[in-house]
């Protein structure tokens, strides 16, 4: 058996960055709405081997202030068209709502994608909990067992459409003239609480079956959900240690819905800055959090349990503070803000480390990103890692140009495709329609 | 004031094209689920400066029998981002059910689209009476009066979407550090009866401000529709009298709702077959038909009030017969159907006419068919024409380079596109959210 590898990949948001990476002079503010620059970032995602690009998806405004892009604009299905039609290998992986998109049309979009990509895609089921989203819908936001409830039969129904053309049903045979078998394209008649469809859908197999399935979250509902259904887990998580016990978790659910646990990949975020010099990447990082930096001091206070504000920023914490302060076990990254804080940077320094983050940030050259991701990988605490760059503008770039060599080096990630389909890559078993309760014991 | 040219557009369904045409020698039965094939006939018809593509849609099973392909595989967001890709000044007009879609999605999906297209997309909005449809989203089917009502309200929550980002709500200057004047990104807070929705949407204008609107159908409540909002109606008409009858209709309805009838652009279909002969061009059609041939002589007989059955195929009607013949006038193809049986025709070659099929069918000649539209055209029964080529894989090029070519000398259609959006190539006016009612007395 080969070594196991890592598996890679990266997220396409609005095509900008962070909140304020669209101010950095070598972004151009225009890429909040042109689909070219998502496509360039997938090619060379590409270039880079990655596993897969992932969209995400959001149903409501997501600007919150005037000095923020809002977090998306282009609705995803586009934009996964475009990066299929402009790629070959690399698989998309897009986000849509269990709870407020039908599942005949979940199922439609997304087998149409996966045999326009020729068998790349991959659907993230996510419930879907803003009341501005769902007032979008004109409706109101529903409990969260009714929720993955609801997703549940999503899932089950948009994955029976999938199978509703069975694989061999394309006859195409002119002499006989049948374009298909007929009695292989049967409805599926699911009737569910939440959701119905009849079916069935007319669409062939694509060169992977069907989509693969991919969840994000970490709550039990979450894991219970992801452990039936999903071959990829998006995680957030701050330490290996908090990572090897949702990891084992989400392993355990697997388990106890009868599949096998290795079946499920779990991807661990990381948001790394890059530069030359360990000085150059921090600057750039400070960059991209300093317009936040009383908030942030405010908040670092209430992290390590001490009483921070504006006039603490340039100076380092005293050893009577550091001796006072104490990591909030209710946030995991109150404890890498003071693992920072202790080797002695100033408080805004602290703050540039971007200890205040939806991910781990590995900040420096190339190296210090690859040592974050082959210790966390090596400590079994992710099967993969979910790459969002700092400045997508070249932060794409340095991550493929500079992080994934080292990675291939040192032989933690693959140096060419395994396949054509996202399956292939991810080492995923074939899957059409709806997979049989514990079929796999 | 220039002379008035015609418009065209044209149709991608399954990219096979008339239910028989897979049969063919030319034709890869794999087109069915290729996007390439949809693409290069997308290409094809920009080459012939066509003012857009129309993608229908269905959202159910379409395929009835086992000899015909399914009108449609491919999910059509997809499609028309290929396409939108892959072109420059061509339109594109999707068609999305009011009945089933939610209007964030429509808005949200279109308004990307047109953005990505550079101003060139087009929403077709119709209502869906299919009860499979209904069953594909666990519902049934309302009455007419309802799914016009909702129609409206969609029609009116989706174009206030599109406006609740304002036109000059994006500033992006890094020097304010301001992304947008978010005073001018607003809640549109639309509740109707049927629909209901929040917003906004984060999406800035396209190049033509928002898509342009068009409606296919010929009933009372359809030209209503089409009369408060449309700039595009597709029609199903097979005389001349018929089609200046429908489009008068039209006229009027826009007039009841203080617009100017010019605005409304009617167009007529047709499905031409082209070869270099008549004969040839007869032969190709007939191919088509003669998979259908017994129920289609029965047909024509209740078509044209006589008893026609399998043994009066091959003969022409005799003198007795003709005199006898009375064209239905609920059926507007009796009159085509009778034209052609009294020129001398048998039965079957009569039925290879396609005197019964969705729309006329000039074959012939590309002049027969340059001689059809420019006589519907100069009667004043159509702004435009929406083209059907009989068999995809080469009928589009001929229609392109058979007939727009003589068109284009005859002074009846562009030799060069009008401007970069579809609102340019129509001349349609400019609309920026939902347009105030009774602004154009």
């Amino acid at each position: 058996m080969s070594r196991k590898q890592m598996h890679l990949a990266t997220i396409l948001s609005n095509g900008l960055g962070l909140p304020y990476a669209w101010l950095e002079p070598q972004v151009d503010p225009a890429d909040y709405a042109n689909i070219h620059a998502l496509v360039r970032y997938a090619k060379a995602a590409e270039r880079g081997k990655l596993d897969f690009i992932f969209l995400g998806d959001f149903l409501a405004q997501s600007q919150r202030s005037e000095a923020h892009a809002p977090g998306q604009t282009l609705e995803p299905t586009v934009v996964a068209t475009a990066i299929a039609l402009a790629t070959d290998r690399i698989g998309i992986v897009n986000t849509v709502s269990t709870t407020f998109e039908k599942p005949y049309n979940i199922a439609r979009v997304l087998k149409t994608l996966d045999v326009v990509s020729g068998g790349r895609m991959g659907w993230n089921a996510i419930t879907t909990s803003a009341p501005h989203a769902a007032a979008n819908f004109g409706r109101a936001i529903d409990d969260r067992e009714t929720r993955y409830a609801q997703a549940d039969e999503v899932i089950q129904i948009v994955q029976a459409l999938w199978g509703s053309w069975q694989e061999d049903a394309w006859i195409a045979d002119k002499n006989a003239r049948r374009f298909t078998d007929l009695s292989k394209i049967a409805p599926v008649n699911l009737r569910g609480t939440y959701a119905s469809s009849r079916g069935p859908l007319e669409i062939p197999p694509s060169k992977q079956g069907q989509p693969v399935m991919a969840h994000a979250g970490a709550s039990p509902h979450s894991h219970a959900l992801a452990g039936r259904y999903a071959d990829i887990l998006i995680s957030e998580v701050f330490t290996i240690d908090e990572a090897r016990h949702q990891r084992e978790s989400l392993r355990r659910a697997a388990t106890a819905a009868g599949r096998n646990p290795d079946d499920i990949k779990f991807f661990a975020g990381v948001i790394p800055t890059i530069a030359a010099t360990p000085a150059e990447a921090l600057a750039r990082r400070g960059r991209l959090v300093e317009p936040d930096i009383i908030q942030q001091v405010h908040y670092l206070g209430r992290l390590i349990g001490l009483p921070l504000g504006p006039d603490d920023l340039d100076t380092p914490l005293s050893a009577a503070q550091l001796s006072a302060a104490r990591a909030n076990p209710g946030d995991p990254r109150s404890f890498r803000a003071l693992e920072v804080a202790r080797e002695g940077w100033t408080v805004r320094e602290v703050l540039h480390h971007a200890v205040i983050d939806f991910h781990p940030a590995p900040i420096g050259p190339p190296e210090v990103v690859a040592d974050h991701m082959q210790e966390w990988f090596e400590a079994g605490a992710a099967d993969g890692f979910w790459v969002t760059p700092d400045i997508y503008a070249d932060g794409m770039d340095a991550f493929v140009d500079g992080v994934v060599p080292l990675l291939q080096q040192r032989g933690q990630f693959r140096t060419e495709y395994e396949g054509e389909t996202l399956r292939d890559n991810l080492g995923i078993d074939h899957q059409y329609g709806l997979r049989q309760p514990h079929s796999k014991p």
